[in-house]
C-alpha cells in the first residue's frame, strides 16, 4: 500500500492544517497510509492513530529561520528529516511538507538522493494558463533549486518536466520551451545558447525553441525551462503580480464609489472563480524533480485543502510510474 | 533650446502615431524643437515644417525582424540610425523610438556612445507601484540591455537608477534593492553575491540589500537591480501577468451571467482607472542609462500619447542634468 510521509510541523499553520489535512486525506483516498511525523502529544491530541494512520514521535522542527543545509544535517530528529529519512528507509513512498523550501530541497538532495546520472534535481511548480486554453497548466523547472545552474542541468530538467508532464499530468507529447530574452535562436545569454544547443539535440523531448515569460500564462509551452535564478525570478514576478492586481482591485471596488461597491458584490461569484483559476494550490505543490521518489513542497501559507491536494498529487506521481521510468532512461545515459 | 529626435518610423503604428504625437507635443510644451526623422513624402503630407518642427529625410527603416548590430551598421540612412546620430553630432538632445528594441541600445551603445568609465549602459523601465503607495513607481535596471551581465556592471546600474530616481523623479535618497532567490545576505548565486557585496560597499547608494520579485510591485524599493538576463524574463513576467490577468477577468465578465456582466459594467470605470494605475506608458518609456544622452524607447504598440509622454520624459530627464552628474560621478572612479 502507498504510504505518504507528511512533515506536520511544516507551514506557518503547523501543525492545525497538518492534522485537518491528514484527516480530509484518508477519508478522502482509500488504500493509502499516511505516516504524520511531528510533537507526539499535540498530534495525539487531535487524532487517533489508526491502521491507516501512524504518528511518529519527532522532538525537533526545522523553522523558516533555519539555515537550509545546516538544519538537515543538525536537526536529525525533525519532523521533516525523520519524515525524508522514512522514505530513504523505503517505510514511506513520498514526502510532503509545507516547512522551509531550501531546507526540503536540502532533504531531498542529501537524504532521499539523487536517480543515478542526474546532476542536480530541480523544482517544478505548476502554473495555470489563464488564457486560451484555461484551466491546464504548465510546468516552470527550474524554479529555484539551484541559485547557479549549467546547461547540461537544463537538458535533464527539460527531460525529467517532459517525463512528468506526459505520465503525471498526461500531457501527451508535451511542449518544451526554453525561457529566453527572445524567441530566435541565437538569443540570450551565453548559458540560454548552450542550453538551446542542448536542447534542440535532445531527441527524447518535444523542443519548440525559446519562449518569453511574457507568454507563460497563456500556455505558450507545457514545460518551461529555465536555470534556477532565473526561474525563481519568475515565479516569484508571477506571483507578485498576480496578487497585486487582484489587491488593487479590491482596494479599488472597496475604496469606490457606491456603484462600484454594488458591482463588485455582483461580480463577487465571478472573482471568486477566478480567484480558483489561478490558485496554483489547486493542483498541489511544486516537485522536486531528480530524486528517488516524490519529494513535494507547498507554500508555507497551504491551508488543509493545499496539502491534502499535494498529498493527492504523491499519489498520483507514485501510481503513474514517473520516477522508475525516469530511472531507466537516465541509467542508460 | 532643447532638441528631441524622434525616429517617425519606429513602431507597430508607425508613422500615424509618430506624426501625431510630434503635433501634439508641440502644441502642449512650448520652448522645444522636433527633428523628425522619416519617409519624406509620407511626413510632409501629414505635416507641415515650422520655427520648432524638422523634418529630416531619411531612406531605410530599422524592422522588428532586424538583427540589432547589422541593422545599426548596415542601414545608415534609417530614421533610427540618422537620429541617434543627430545626438551624437549635437544637433539633437535625445532620442525617442518605439522601434526594434535591440537596435535601439545598440545606436545607443554604438552611435550615441556610453559615459566615460560605463562598462555597459543598462535599460531602464519605470514600473507602477501597485498596492500601498499608489502612485509611485519603481526603476527596473537592467531589464535586458545585456545578455550576460557582470557583478561591475551591477554596480554601475546601480549607481545610475539611483542619480536618475532622485534627479529626474525626485525621489529623495532612493531605495536600491538587488532582485535575489531571497531576502537574507548571502543568498543567490555566484553573480549576485558579488554584486551584493558590491553595492554593500558602494558609499554613493543607499542600499537597503536583497529584494524578491515578488515584492517588487508593493514597491519594496525605488531601484531594482538585477542583471540583464533576469530582469528581461522578471519585467515580462510581469507584463505578461498583468495582462493575463485583466484578459481573465474580462472574459469571465463577458461570458458570465447576467448579474456579471451587469456588475461588470457597473464597475466599468473602477476597471478603467486600475487599467491607467498599470499603465506603465503613462511615465514613458525604458531609458537606456549609461550613455552620453537620453536614449528612450517606447513599446512597439504605443500609441500617440504613450509616444508624446516619452518625448516630455527627455525633456525632463535633459533639464534635470541628469547626463552631466552622472559624467562627473564617473570621471573620477
Amino acid at each position: 500500500m502507498i504510504t505518504i510521509a507528511l512533515d506536520a510541523m511544516g507551514g506557518d499553520h503547523a501543525p492545525d492544517v497538518t492534522i485537518e489535512a491528514a484527516k480530509v486525506f484518508l477519508e478522502e483516498v482509500p488504500n493509502v497510509k499516511v505516516k504524520l511525523f511531528g510533537d507526539e502529544a499535540v498530534l495525539r491530541a487531535k487524532l487517533q492513530a489508526n491502521d491507516r494512520l501512524e504518528i511518529i514521535p519527532t522532538t525537533e522542527i526545522v523553522t523558516g529561520e533555519d539555515e537550509p543545509v545546516k538544519a538537515i544535517r543538525g536537526k536529525k530528529d525533525s519532523s521533516m528529516v525523520r519524515a525524508a529519512q522514512a522514505v530513504k528507509d523505503g517505510e514511506a513512498d513520498a514526502i510532503v511538507s509545507a516547512g522551509n523550501t531550501g531546507a526540503l530541497l536540502t532533504a531531498g538532495l542529501l537524504v532521499v538522493g539523487r536517480i543515478k546520472n542526474i546532476g542536480r534535481p530541480g523544482l517544478a511548480p505548476l502554473l495555470p494558463v489563464v488564457s486560451g486554453n484555461l484551466g491546464s497548466r504548465f510546468i516552470l523547472m527550474d524554479a529555484g533549486a539551484n541559485a547557479d545552474t549549467k546547461a547540461e542541468n537544463m537538458r535533464q530538467f527539460a527531460i525529467l518536466g517532459s517525463y512528468y508532464a506526459a505520465k503525471v499530468l498526461g500531457i501527451p507529447n508535451p511542449r518544451v520551451g526554453l525561457i529566453n530574452n527572445g524567441t530566435e535562436a541565437g538569443k540570450g545569454s551565453a548559458l540560454s545558447q548552450a542550453a538551446y544547443d542542448l536542447l534542440a539535440e535532445e531527441a527524447s523531448i518535444n523542443f519548440i525553441g525559446n519562449v518569453e515569460s511574457r507568454n507563460l500564462l497563456e500556455g505558450v509551452c507545457d514545460v518551461a525551462v529555465t536555470d534556477g535564478f532565473t526561474g525563481n525570478a519568475v515565479l516569484k514576478a508571477i506571483e507578485g503580480t498576480a496578487s497585486a492586481i487582484v489587491r488593487l482591485l479590491k482596494d479599488k471596488i472597496m475604496g469606490g464609489s457606491t456603484m462600484a461597491k454594488l458591482g463588485g458584490a455582483m461580480l463577487k461569484d465571478t472573482l471568486k472563480g477566478m480567484a480558483k483559476d489561478v490558485d496554483t494550490s489547486e493542483f498541489g505543490g511544486a516537485v522536486l524533480l531528480g530524486v528517488k521518489a516524490p519529494v513535494i513542497k507547498t507554500h508555507g501559507s497551504s491551508d488543509a485543502r493545499a496539502i491534502v491536494n499535494a498529498m493527492k498529487q504523491a499519489v498520483t506521481i507514485i501510481e503513474s510510474g514517473f520516477v522508475q521510468e525516469a530511472t531507466d532512461f537516465f541509467a542508460n545515459e
